[in-house]
């Protein structure tokens, strides 16, 4: 089995990143601009957004977070979505979800000019990816996407089950393996017989937010695994049944420990995995930083 | 097994949409406008066009079609575009596809106000159907869902293989069949072991336009099969192999016959199945109408 290491192509990418900002800078006198707006208080986001500031500012992004205190109004949101919209120097524009309940997320979410939007979750942006007309994808889709192609594995053909039918993740991953000639099913909470079509897949595809959901039995020997699910674990009990012997020492320091929606001893089992933390995770932030450089240099071809 | 009756079920449709259209005009004093754009003389795009004409005059809708040269250039047909958007009295536009070679496709199409799309191929419709956002989608996929409603066939938990990927059907349908609770396969042409893949399904969708190309062998017993294909044979011998009677005495009168992309003989072992001609294809035109009143009505709440 090898380990799709999510941490070191997400570094590579992020070399390459910087130094074509770095390039663009000389040339065009700009840098790409991303605002992440944060609604509420929390913590997962919080920490999130924390991290991808960090590695936005690394990168030479003129990176900006507003924090936005959870009882404002609807209206004051989108006067601020509407503010980014027109500013120049902003070319990506995240809303880290979810908005707090008070919220109606598309109510918000639509006022984003469609150009700006970085995680690719706009209506015409989705379409697009159905059309098979676009290169700019949504985040996680994307990381999936493209260590798949760093580690060279052929998807044409391949029997793809995807578990879970996000907007986030599953459907647009979906359309997209598609596109790539995979043949994809899309299972979920009312699939029947889940073992089963796990059992014949090529390729798994897990982001559905259930720690070690996928269990051995359920996989064929040499399966492909991709674990999109980041879950946290407080209960030493779970962390000793679900996670690996480095998230176990984790959790007597920290409390918690995070594991993948898929159960670490399948991993045996396949001949690629990602692993979490240090897989998908990793690459969704790079594609982050890789699709605020996108949007930028649209607009640079645009003047 | 069961006819699903195409011809049956597109009637009584019609005959609604044609009653609350007459209950508008007293109300509204207004009729809902389709104008459908036909370019070149695609005799088979023609044929089709001239159908969906008759019906929308028989519903009471102002129906119009705008012949164009295929020389036409360009920037002149997005003009005629661009005037249908303007025109208060337009509230549905269809530009029959294909297009002559000589247009891209997009660049045309993009130029059309998305409120007046009926048949919801632009991007920012297709993405609010993968984002279950609309109760408005393309017609045949449409078609295909209301067919099986009127048939109370339960859509949760169902295996379905859908049999081609493209924009017009597939890629949406499978979008739709998932919001609807069924575990949706999508295969095409670089799927592997396909008989195998369609002998698991409850409900398979072929939509390849390829004549009689799922034989009985790859299908299940008590399978629902439905036949989005609409081939054209013009050899007897095809005819011979793949008609029903009624197909095979009508190609002696008209020189060709139609068929679907699954043999007739797989119906025989299904529980239900749409026939062809007579199934998918007056659903696709009745929901072509009833967008057209669904694109009418949200004009109407807008004033």
């Amino acid at each position: 089995m090898t380990v799709l290491d999510g941490n070191k192509i997400a570094g590579e990418i992020q070399e390459k990143i910087k130094k074509e900002i770095d390039s663009l800078k000389r040339t065009s006198n700009q840098i790409p601009g991303l605002t992440v707006i944060i609604v509420g208080d929390n913590p997962a986001s919080q920490a999130y957004v924390r991290k991808k500031h960090k590695i936005a500012q690394k990168l030479g992004i003129n990176s900006r977070v507003i924090e936005l205190d959870k009882r404002i109004s609807t209206v004051r949101l989108i006067k601020q979505i509407k503010n980014l919209n027109q500013d120049q120097n902003v070319h990506a524009v995240l809303i880290q979800l979810p908005l707090p309940d008070t919220f109606k997320t598309w109510e918000i979410l639509d006022h984003l000019d469609p150009g700006k939007d970085v995680d690719r979750f706009l209506p015409i942006n989705l379409g697009k990816i159905l059309l098979n007309r676009t290169e700019i994808y949504p985040c996680t889709p994307a990381g999936v996407l493209v260590i798949l192609d760093e580690y060279q594995i052929d998807l044409t053909g391949l029997n793809v089950v995807m578990v879970g039918r996000s907007f986030i993740v599953g459907k647009p991953l979906a359309s997209m393996l598609t596109n790539r000639n995979a043949t994809v099913t899309i299972c979920h909470s009312k699939t029947k017989h889940l073992a089963g079509l796990l059992r014949k897949a090529d390729l798994v595809v897990a982001a559905i937010g259930k720690a070690g959901f996928i269990t051995p039995d359920m996989v064929k020997k040499n399966v492909i695994l991709i674990d999109v699910g980041q879950n946290f674990l407080y209960q030493r009990k779970d962390v000793i049944k679900l996670c690996t012997q480095s998230q176990q020492n984790k959790f007597e320091k920290k409390g918690y420990a995070i594991t993948g929606d898929i159960h670490i001893d399948a991993f045996k089992k396949s001949s690629y995995y990602t692993p979490v933390p240090g897989g998908i995770g990793p690459m969704t932030v790079a594609m982050l930083m890789q699709n605020t450089l996108l949007l930028f240099k649209q607009k640079l071809k645009l003047e």
